[in-house]
């Protein structure tokens, strides 16, 4: 039985103040729940899961679940749920302990410029762990990665991208030896970017694109090629591209 | 001045049923109006805007806005308003009428089997218009095109791509002249589809990919190399990575 005290904690991390505060985020899910486990980057604090999930896990998944298990009811479940059909499990995790960015040398990085919509970081982040990025650099104004939202549409590849949240110009200025591309809408074919090994992938706000300051640091503008009658693309799908793209190696 | 009866009207087009039987759908925000206006590919029935917008647009655009136009007050947009912050134009346009789909012979043709979530739909129209798809197959559980949330993230992309609702196995079988193209997770790499001047491109559901029904009428599957540790990819995602390919022409 959940007490009214732990429900209102639960609810209450919804708001990126108390996550702050408590150093702490929630997901929701089966799937997402279970691989936040699996990969062991977030520290378990809780978990509350209906009957009838528990007693379809593997035994490995029970003993990997078991220490924060508390079994509880469905009306339970949907007050602390954030989704209008509740979904079987809700864990709490501990927020990773932020550190220094992991040099941008011999590999390929992903910076976002203010991204705000949390769809479009979670589809950012699911779709750089597919194409093995090992870390994005976000600007401080870049919508919260334990943001609910986010934290659903990565389907749990949270735990494989390294999120790094700092101030984008003393960053791209310390990494003076990566060729920097920023995302625009008047620049020189993506192809050119194709199969590079070290480049950093500049990707802007979902309004106003990339800051002049943020580009004045870029040495090129890449475009990806229009047909029809859109004016721009949605960022994550812009990110994506790009991400196909460095990863396209032609013999 | 609103009536009650036209707020409540205006309201009531939330719900797919009643914008079936109307043949009408909702669109906001200044951006979306305008383009759809512009467009002309469906018919404005009204238009409902704040006088702080209405003075600013040009004379060519007021000239556009006219005939349907009434001026509201702020307390009037946020009641017919589907967004949490009103944005300053509300229009009412009449649904297209429905034809047969165009053929796809000699050009790319992308097909949807049973999308979902009204923001995938929205971006996938949205990238298909930068990249001149004409034509979008979408089967008959694909969520409907007028749905609010599919209206706004297509960003008046809905007017310049064919958005056609039909039984997808017929019709798959009736282009038989048209190699088509599954993307599942096993297939080959999808270059094989660069710079193809006719093609069918089919993307699956977000949960459950592509129905083997559907799977059965592809010529081959194709897959976006992976390599990192996300299982799958966003199906907008998808989509707007086969679309580049498809476009990206070589010498």
């Amino acid at each position: 039985m959940l007490s009214k005290n732990n429900i209102k904690y639960i609810q209450s991390l919804q708001h990126k103040k108390v996550r702050d505060a408590e150093l702490a985020f929630v997901a929701e899910g089966p799937k997402t729940v279970v691989e936040l486990l699996h990969t062991g980057v977030f520290a378990c604090r809780s978990l509350y899961a209906l009957e009838s999930w528990v007693s379809k896990l593997e035994p490995n998944q029970l003993k990997m679940v078991q220490p924060y298990l508390e079994v509880i009811k469905d009306f339970e479940l949907e007050k602390i749920s954030s989704y209008t059909s509740a979904n079987e499990v809700v864990a709490i995790f501990s927020q990773q302990e932020v550190t220094s960015p992991l040099s941008a040398e011999n590999t390929v990085t992903l910076v976002l410029d203010d991204i705000r919509d949390p769809g479009n970081l979670g589809t950012i982040i699911r779709t750089a762990d597919w194409f093995g990025i090992p870390q994005i650099i976000c600007s401080n104004h870049t919508v919260e990665r334990y943001n609910p939202k986010v934290v659903q549409s990565t389907m749990a590849s949270l735990g494989r991208v390294n999120v790094h949240y700092t101030s984008l110009i003393p960053w791209l200025k310390s990494e003076i030896a990566v060729p920097k591309f920023a995302a625009t809408l008047h620049g020189k074919p993506v192809a050119m970017i194709e199969g590079r090994e070290a480049a950093i992938l500049i990707i802007g706000n979902e309004s106003n694109g990339i800051s002049m300051e943020v580009l004045a640091e870029a040495d090129e503008q890449i475009t990806i090629p229009a047909f029809g009658g859109a004016e721009s693309l949605n960022a994550a799908v812009s990110a994506a591209i790009l991400l196909y793209t460095v990863r396209n190696k032609r013999n």
